[in-house]
């Protein structure tokens, strides 16, 4: 059969634009002994792929896209339409990682993203499918796990989350009310910051446009933050490090506000603060953490049935519109985690 | 009667020079209640006190030196004089930090430097007074808990301790050797190099003046490291991110190649490395860790004991000269413990 595939032609430098893209058609075999032929219903947009539209990303991190072939390990799911794959059968509801595409031939058992994109079930008598690269996919594990295991969340804690209308931060932000914690959310527009007050419930919020975020944290958190759950780096982080309390934490998960700079970006001058105050700050990804899963999705799922979480998401139509989806997320004009309904 | 006391005139901007400072000839009143009169003998000089020589220092940090006055919270040892004190008698060998004098008094039980300074009995059958600043001191505490507590150190780990030649490093790096571990000396000199080889018996060892700190280390572990022990931050820093393996910890104990700056130093350019491989950043201050200081000083007495503990000290004579070693220090001339002979 024909599949329809996007593919990355050239780097971008800078910011991403539509003609580092194009859209292929692509002959699919037909799934092997051990493999399924999945739909795919929708597929992921997610802050870390810019680092992967590089010829060379950081040390470490997931392999950068490939040029002119399918953009593999991007979370996606889908329904199985043939299998030959023990477990799976036509109509199966699945997550994968084969995305940005229409259909894909899937070895079951075959890890990616460290896990997280391995072939597996999802239940969607708990939430429907795109749910499951939100709310309760990976967005929650890493909202989570950023939470408790990387900055270690305690009793009293005042938390700040960045990005806090973002798939992520809007989890995390949650999860700390939820759990009893002052928390200050930051994102980049007066709706945004509408809807972190009025539908998330934060204590505070500001719009990090409205001057040096140093400022606009001190005006948030007079008494200074506990832990920083941090997904922009640059400025914020240095904010952070500036308001920190003594024995304070930042859970490192990434830092988008760098993400399209051509040149690397100087860390922040004021790390000596992590010496002074005793800081401790942790990077994190959620795929090294997979043995949470269950417990975070306990936790969700029970704040989800309760009616307590509120989650958005920004669908965009159609596979070919994907780097148009991607580029709005990095530009900050999504709220919630961003998706691609394929078809 | 009269005592003799180095003061800060004037805050350096750059480099620290003589002309900073001055010895004042004061008059010192007799003990009061609760107090002892101590005869210094040797006093303190570390890192830390350049970052105390702005007018604004770090946020959380111990304080600025007033100019003009006596320079406090500086530890010391010596003998005490005369008491008002109970517990303390004519003759007992005491640590306080009333350094930078030649006879200071002391109120006891008042703390400072967060307890670290607090005037305190030393046990002088255990090793001279001067250790007491030292390889049993707070220097011990320092080393051992950013390994300990800090960086958690784990069997197995490759260690990076740079300023290794220096009063903590090179007990960090000695610990870590005698626990078991593959450790990895950086130094500013072919000297301080040897030193490290031959008399620490590092497993590998560079001066940081022989090339790019990244290609130096990566030279010294090619396999990478698991855990680095911080005093200078700056292109050490930098290199630590780029060679840490998945898991890997820092202890962040200071940043000397930025204190004689006189604009803010960036950070490092690569602290997403921090996310992609799960690392972890922790700064400390031994006061902060005083809890510790009986299992530590057990440890490192131990060592000493068994005669497995090599320690130097750089020892200037005369109070007048304490600013010169200081300034010594800063400029990495010295190796050990650079202390002041008093009297």
């Amino acid at each position: 059969m024909t599949a329809r595939q996007v593919q990355l032609i050239a780097y971008p430098s800078g910011r991403v634009g539509p003609e580092n893209f194009r859209v292929a058609e692509v002959e699919l075999p037909a799934p092997g002994e051990g493999e399924v032929l999945v739909r795919n219903q929708f597929t992921s947009c997610d802050p870390g792929m810019r680092l992967r539209l590089r010829e060379s990303g950081p040390a470490g991190y997931f392999n950068s896209f490939p040029l002119n072939a399918a953009m593999d390990e991007i979370l996606t799911v889908g329904e199985v339409v043939e299998s030959r794959a023990e477990g799976f059968a036509p109509g199966d509801a699945v997550t994968h990682a084969w995305g940005w595409r229409d259909y894909a031939v899937v070895k079951a058992g075959q890890p990616s993203l460290g896990g997280v994109g391995t072939l597996a079930h999802i239940d969607t008598s708990l939430a429907p499918p795109e749910k499951f690269l939100g709310a309760v996919g990976n967005m929650a594990l890493t909202a989570w796990v950023g939470l408790i295991d990387a900055a270690e969340l305690r009793e009293g804690d005042v938390v700040w989350v960045s990005a806090a209308a973002g798939a992520v931060g809007s989890l995390a932000a949650q999860i700390a009310k939820l759990r009893g914690h002052t928390v200050i959310g930051s994102a980049g527009s007066p709706a945004k910051v509408r809807y972190l007050l009025d539908e998330l419930g934060l204590d505070a919020a500001f719009d990090y446009h409205d001057g040096p975020v140093g400022d606009l944290l001190r005006g948030a958190a007079p008494d200074g933050i506990d832990v920083y759950f941090d997904a922009v780096g640059g400025d914020h982080l240095q904010a952070a490090l500036a308001a920190l309390r003594p024995w304070g934490r930042i859970a490192m998960c990434g830092a988008i506000s760098e993400y399209e700079s051509t040149e690397p970006q100087p860390g922040p001058t004021n790390l000596f603060q992590a010496v002074a105050n005793n800081l401790t700050l942790r990077g994190f990804r959620a795929s090294a953490y997979l043995h949470r899963f269950p417990e975070a999705q306990r936790e969700l799922a029970g704040y989800l049935a309760e009616g307590r979480l509120a989650y958005r998401e920004t669908i965009v139509d159609g596979l070919e519109n994907a780097p148009q989806a991607l580029m709005r997320m990095l530009a900050g004009d999504t709220t919630g985690k961003t998706l691609v309904r394929v078809s």
